[in-house]
């Protein structure tokens, strides 16, 4: 008998680490028919960043900017919770929990396992942060959540899988967001901010519960509530070190005896809040930003009102009891006793007051969003290296994925964190770069060298400023291209080399046709450009395989260059011309006014293009009427954008086999590149803006303007979710509220990450323009879209970050470089695809090499697909990923069209497993749900079909 | 077996009340004889109200002032404490720490016995507050001290009790207070504050310990240590949620990881300071204000910093470990090799810097400090009248000993707590006057009462502005005055009445002679005042019997006045007057300067006496030579003290047979008023002050300037350390180091309590001034004493209290009124007499009654006597109070003359208790210390011998 209880013990010691918790099944507390049950819900809110980097939160240094130090917060409520089982308290954000877990002995692990059990610490949400919902792509809102669940799962098991979800501090609520959360098992949706007109109607309306059809293709719903205090306490029962509330002393003899009075406060506020209610649940959240730091001060005070309030208030059939967000769901749930109101649209854009709306953070820091979409890019090419390579995770990619999961903070991809911590957040997804640099350079080797011979493979992070360092310093080179997409594609590739003439030739030996184009100058003045580099050279990949690699060989020829090898000559036309210029390339033409330079006419349609800006408010925000615009809020002073100061001065034209480009020169530190391509079918238009000037003392926000005058789109744009499902636009209107918009311009700006079009209903005929990074977007002219790309204010807006959004780089302000894709075709269609491509660019490296192209082909494969066979056309590989040490690949699919987007691609699209990855001996598949902390079941059939939007997670084991 | 085992476990739960507590042998840290000890001892510096009222630090409201909430201290040191033997804490004031016991369960009153036991939590000082040196008075400082000393032995025994004191924070250190703390037991006391240039000195010398002479007659002493840093910590370590200090990183993998380079910061500091002490022993000072209410962070990073430290340091000889002041001072004490330095003066005055003397609160809140002295006048003898007649304690004696004792603390009878806090500090007090005029009113008929009828016997606590109720509303009334000095005393009666005529009938049915006299303007009109009385009827009531009562009938006679009732007529010289005006009375002769009006000559001695002030420097406090004068500093702009305005514009003078009075005015809100008393030989000053004119936007500091021209002094002069034993000053002279007086007015002041004198040692003529409540004190002319008397300040001096010392009352400036008592009798030994007279003046209550004089006395006792024989003339009863519930008694002798002080009174005292007491049987008695926490014998005599400034605390088990 000895023997076994001691082998039991070390059993339930080894099994620590694994998923040995179950959740006690009266975890929540019982609520009462007759009674007003008031769920008290003890919180943190801990930003991933903010005003502090994330480590300063987590350890509470530079607590001189904001005292918090989240390590004391995990500390003392466990102690709290574990001297006390009715108490409970809410875990959010994995990042800090995990941070916390690694810190622990055994013995305190071991306490947090029980508290977990019983109920006592509930895990809500449990992404790595609590991530934006404006800015952020999908696919990097999937990422941080699944790794923040999976850490979940892997120490705690499927009892602490979160029922609930609260997007407490967002800046309004995506509804694609509302729809994973829905495919990823949550019941409970909570939310913190919404329009203050919404949130009075739904008041006044009962409406403050409703349930959400968050996604029109695939029918997900989810149960939504919107909190009646944001996410804090109610005013004057705040009992945290951060706040001066009157404590609670019950003591009679004490002259500050207070508890009568405060509990009367307390109950009148209650009853006042259950008014606007559906059923005899409310919720009372405990908690502000980097609260429970001592823990004890808030629970030793809401101790003595739930004690006090129960009896006092028996009679009045008022109950008090330490609840969970999931407890305070299921309660509000089983009470209901009629339908909930629906909702379809989501919650943007969200205002705070009259003259508050927060559509500048769509916006905001133009360069870290940019760099946010690379990683973005970068990562999941990485990860699909490491899947189809060493089908392990390494700890470059557990790096690269916490860094670009805490960039999709709800303070970091906003471009709303102090400029300290955006350098914080930039020095992790540059480790993260350096660290996949490394990954790719090892894989591309293992994959293309056939005599053991490696070469150094460059990432160059920097291509979007004309920089490479060995292209720039090295003849030969290779340029190695993955396609991180599931089917074939094609890029035309722009390398930074000094002047010259270069001999591209492809993996078969062929020549390829290349043309040297001059760097624009104002890319040359780019400050902090450290770069030899003169022309990029031009060429273009051709049907690259699907999660395929491909060389190419980059010599300067001896003798003349051939005559494959273009020099383009830029021909540059002075402004205002005698008439308006016409270029034509590839069956595309593109006309420019005389006057201004300006796009006017695409082939025979108007299209006019044009950039302009507001002039920010200034403020002192001592009123609403006094906000200033800032990194939050979008208040432009006036309404109508104003042209730049001076229009174009002149166009340079430079034609070529490849690519045609009209470069339009604003001014030294503003132009804009026009490029068609040879076999594409939209025109690409960089922007090169700033500093933006503010000698005048005046912040500016500067949008790029599209504009279709024969579309009549009557006030309607559409801009997609997240990246993925389309929402229909009306200016000056709410869905579901009737909406006073008192900032005409601000209030009618839109998230967009993929694409915004306007469309003529009577015609069809449809504007769509994509862009490379989170934008703001509106329509405020008929037939027009414009998205803001740039802003420089010189005043805080008084949401809390305590600094002017006026970023600098190199002592000026700050310049931005971005693309648009116009799209020129009608189809429907074109738009996704090109989305696909935009966010799904080849990665390039970049290698010096001694040999000619013949003797490199001997040394080297030149072209390998891991993808066997291209995926269906409508059918995106979200994710390929190693899951674990032990072969398992995490496989997502996703039907990337909408029902009714397309007669034949919204068609359900059918996926055969069999073979397809080139390097994955598959074991067994195991389908998940969406962030893959739950099973669904083992697939017995290689078959996978896929509805519109649809995308189904898989778990392959795999051998070698 | 188990019978017993039950019984013994209930016996240890009943037993907790009591002294059940043992302390660990192990309970101080093993020190090392190699190694540079490091005693780490966290605390929270916890003022009995400042910026805030005790309550509200104590429950931690009021925190947008200051963020202090002393209830989590406790709570969560105990946590911290009982997770882990090792730590310690040290806990001071015992106002806080038994309001946090009295709300403690049976569970955690366990916890805290036990971490008490282990020496965990020790006890340093264990009064009732860390009162005050300068201000306070000895019987206070006994009193407080004793009070939160008995509290701890009620509650742990004496194991609890304290070894260690340690006056961190106030604001220099008087001799009378290390006298007091070396007779209460205690070995080591520590400082905070000392004067800067003789910290300097003794940091460069090595005499930062020493040993302190602390009583020229008794020969105690005390080891004395000043701490290195205050009571902070190093700079830069600071780890409370109320500090912005870099916390400590440990973990290698953080970006963070710093705990390498703050060791060697720490240490670098450790290695500094030791330089300045004696042996391998030091200690650091953990804590700050109100610190620890989350003491969590500070524990997790020390630990972090010990473990650390003593890894990485070990071969440098570096050992940190938790420690305690006791533990210290043992260790040091331990490993001193040669003797000590010796202190034998005090710590006055204490400067920061140059130019910031602390002697501004020797006289801040003048009517506050009075109002202390008269509470605890009245204390005195309301415990003396619940001793002798109940024998047991009563909740308003409790009360109100609880507010005196707060009323101790050194930011409250100094007058620096922010003027709410103050007012706090009165209403306690004058809750305990009213209950205490219960007391006396139930006592006093029980005492009195022949027939069981009885009388409304009321307290006018307003007598010094001449307000009472019942003589203004009723005749006849009764006057009852209790003695409360332990040999017979007369006293000159001052009773407001309305105009008429009163007759005074004595206990033997005499005739008292009396006289009425109007109520100076300057008294009727100070604002605030409520009453109709215009007159004063004054008479003497002579020989008051020991700790006696006796009572007078006082009625408006029918038909004319009587010739022993005479109405005094004022007559009034303008000034200047033709010559100077001499008054004599009782053989006791001034003159007035015709000028003037100034006293100029006492008989045949010529003594002047004038108002003057000075004017304040204003200042930001930006910079040491910015300071300005405030509630701390004393500051004037300039050295001289400037003449009031105009000189007085005239005098009056009132004759009668028992007082006769010059008044001096000077303007509306300022006069002064002489008296010479029937068989008195000194002279009463009163001062009458306020508002002090602002309107020039200058704060002014008044003083009373009396001045001796023949005594030639020297520069020397006397002040009484808390008005015991005196101290010889020196102008701009320090007994123990070179100093350079850089404000050469503030920093010759000396806290006086009782009186100063300056002397001429070749004549040995003296003039002995006495004060009714702390003033500062200086001797800047030759032959002259200035006591400054009342301040009004417009800036705040920037040592925190955060407000000038700008007191008003009914919305003008406030009026403040005192007394000065000027000895005209050259015999040393007056000074003492006097000062017992003043200190403990007799308790007058009033009451209507119908009955005639003789119907009283047949219904009355009109006297009685509580002692049934005066002590020794050089005795006072210093205490006598009940000490329990079970009819003890703690009784206090002391002798009031010091060795030398006089030929006859310095000799020793013999007394008997045999009979003393009329009330009390005494069963047994036991001498225990002077904080009466430490049994010394049980006496087996009568006889007590007390030596020259000796007291002796006994307890007396008494029955009835």
């Amino acid at each position: 008998m000895h023997v076994v209880t001691i082998l039991c013990l070390v059993c339930s010691w080894i099994k620590l680490g694994e998923s040995v918790c179950y959740r006690s099944p009266n975890a929540c507390p019982q609520t009462e028919k007759d009674f007003l049950n008031v769920h008290i819900v003890p919180h943190s809110h801990d930003d991933v960043g903010w005003l502090k980097t994330v480590e300063q939160y987590y350890y509470g240094t530079n607590n001189s900017i904001q005292n918090a130090a989240v390590q004391y917060t995990y500390d003392s409520v466990l102690e709290e919770l574990w001297k006390d089982s009715e108490k409970k308290f809410v875990s959010v954000e994995m990042e800090f929990f995990s941070h916390w877990w690694k810190e622990q002995t055994s013995h305190v692990k071991r306490k947090v396992h029980k508290v977990v059990e019983r109920g006592q610490l509930e895990f809500v949400g449990g992404g790595w942060c609590m991530n934006d919902e404006a800015t952020a792509s999908y696919v990097d809102i999937i990422d941080q959540m699944t790794m923040g669940l999976k850490f979940l799962n892997d120490t705690f098991g499927e009892c602490a899988a979160p029922k609930a979800v609260w997007q407490i501090d967002p800046f309004g609520h995506s509804k694609e967001q509302a729809s994973i959360f829905a495919q990823m098992g949550f019941e409970y949706l909570f939310l913190g901010r919404i329009d203050y007109q919404d949130k009075a109607l739904r008041m006044s309306n009962g409406e403050m519960e409703m349930m959400w059809d968050a996604s029109d293709s695939l029918g997900t719903e989810i149960f939504t509530g919107v909190l009646y205090n944001t996410y804090g306490p109610p005013p004057g029962f705040c009992f945290d070190v951060l706040c001066g509330d009157e404590t609670i002393v019950d003591d009679p003899d004490s002259p500050m005896f207070n508890i009568d009075r405060r509990s009367k406060q307390l109950v009148a506020y209650i009853l006042e809040q259950s008014k606007h209610y559906r059923t005899n649940n409310i919720i009372l959240t405990m908690g502000e930003d980097f609260h429970y730091q001592y823990a004890h001060a808030w629970y030793k005070n809401l101790d003595k009102l739930i004690k006090y309030i129960n009896k006092v208030y028996f009679n009045s059939q008022i109950r008090l009891f330490y609840s969970t967000p999931s407890c305070y769901g299921q309660a509000v749930k089983n009470a209901l006793v009629e339908a909930l109101p629906r909702k379809t649209d989501d919650f943007f854009p969200y205002a705070s007051d009259p003259h508050a709306y927060w559509t500048g953070y769509f916006t905001s820091r133009p360069t870290f969003k940019g760099l946010v979409r690379q990683t973005s890019n970068l990562l999941q090419a990485c990860k699909q290296i490491q899947a189809v390579t060493v089908r392990r995770r390494s700890n470059v990619l557990n790096q690269f994925q916490r860094s670009q999961a805490i960039a999709q903070h709800h303070d970091a991809v906003t471009g709303t964190a102090k400029q300290h911590v955006n350098n914080d957040y930039i020095v992790r997804l540059d480790q993260g770069i350096r660290g996949c640099s490394g990954v790719f350079s090892e894989s591309f080797n293992h994959l293309l060298s056939l005599n053991g011979s490696t070469l150094n493979q460059e990432y160059c992070a920097m291509l979007n400023i004309s920089q490479c360092q060995t292209t720039e310093q090295n003849s030969p080179f290779i340029v190695t291209l993955y396609n991180p997409l599931a089917f074939r594609s094609s890029h035309t590739v722009r390398i930074p080399v000094t002047d010259g003439s270069y001999a591209v030739t492809d993996h078969e030996g062929r020549l390829v046709a290349s043309q040297m184009v001059p760097i624009a100058e104002a890319v040359l003045l780019l400050p902090g450009r450290n770069s030899n580099a003169t022309n990029e050279l031009i060429f273009r990949a051709e049907d690259l395989p699907p999660l395929g690699l491909r060389s190419y060989h980059v010599k300067t020829p001896e003798g003349k260059p051939g005559k494959r090898m273009l020099r383009s000559r830029p021909r540059t036309i002075q402004l205002p011309n005698k008439e308006d210029i016409l270029v034509s390339a590839y069956g595309l033409s593109l006309k420019f006014d005389r006057q201004t330079g300006h796009l006017v006419q695409i082939g025979n349609e108007s299209v006019q293009q044009q950039l302009l800006f507001y002039p920010a408010m200034a403020g002192n925000n001592s009123r609403f009427e006094f906000r200033a615009s800032g990194a939050y809020i979008f208040r432009p002073n006036g309404t109508d954008a104003l042209p730049l100061e001076q229009p174009a001065t002149k166009l340079t034209t430079i034609f070529g086999p490849v690519t045609t480009e009209i470069r339009q020169h604003i001014n030294t530190n503003t132009m804009q590149i026009f490029r068609l391509h040879r076999d594409e079918s939209f025109i690409e238009l960089d922007w090169i803006l700033g500093p933006i000037p503010i000698e005048d003392g005046i912040g500016k926000e500067y949008i790029s303007r599209f504009t279709a005058p024969e579309i009549r789109n009557n006030g309607t744009f559409f801009t997609d979710s997240n990246g993925r499902e389309m929402l229909q636009r009306q200016l000056n209107h709410r869905l579901t509220y009737k909406v006073n918009v008192t900032e005409p311009t601000a209030g009618n700006f839109y998230p967009v990450n993929s694409f915004a079009y306007v469309e003529d209903k009577s015609t069809r005929s449809r504007m769509t323009v994509l862009n490379d990074r989170a934008q703001g977007v509106s329509s405020l002219l008929p037939g027009s879209l414009e998205f803001m790309i740039h802003r420089r204010l010189l005043h805080d807006d008084a949401f809390g970050v305590g600094e002017a959004l006026n970023e600098t780089a190199y002592g000026v302000g700050l310049a931005a470089r971005g693309s648009h894709w116009l799209g020129v075709e009608n189809s429907r269609s074109v738009a996704r695809f090109l989305a696909q491509r935009m966010a799904r660019s080849p990665i390039l490296t970049f290698s010096p090499t001694a040999l000619s192209a013949e003797e490199f082909r001997k040394s080297y494969r030149m072209e390998v697909a891991l993808l066997n066979r291209d995926l269906p056309p409508n059918v995106n590989l979200l994710t390929l990923e190693p899951w674990d040490d032990q072969g398992r690949i995490l496989v997502r699919f996703e039907h990337f069209f909408g029902v009714g987007e397309d007669e034949q691609f919204s068609q359900p699209a059918s996926i055969s497993l069999k073979g397809l990855f080139a390097t994955l001996n598959i074991w067994t598949v195991e389908e998940v749900n969406l962030s893959s902390n739950r099973p669904i079941k083992i697939l017995d059939t290689d078959e996978l079909v896929l509805k519109p939007m649809e995308i189904r997670t898989l778990i392959l084991s795999t051998y070698q």
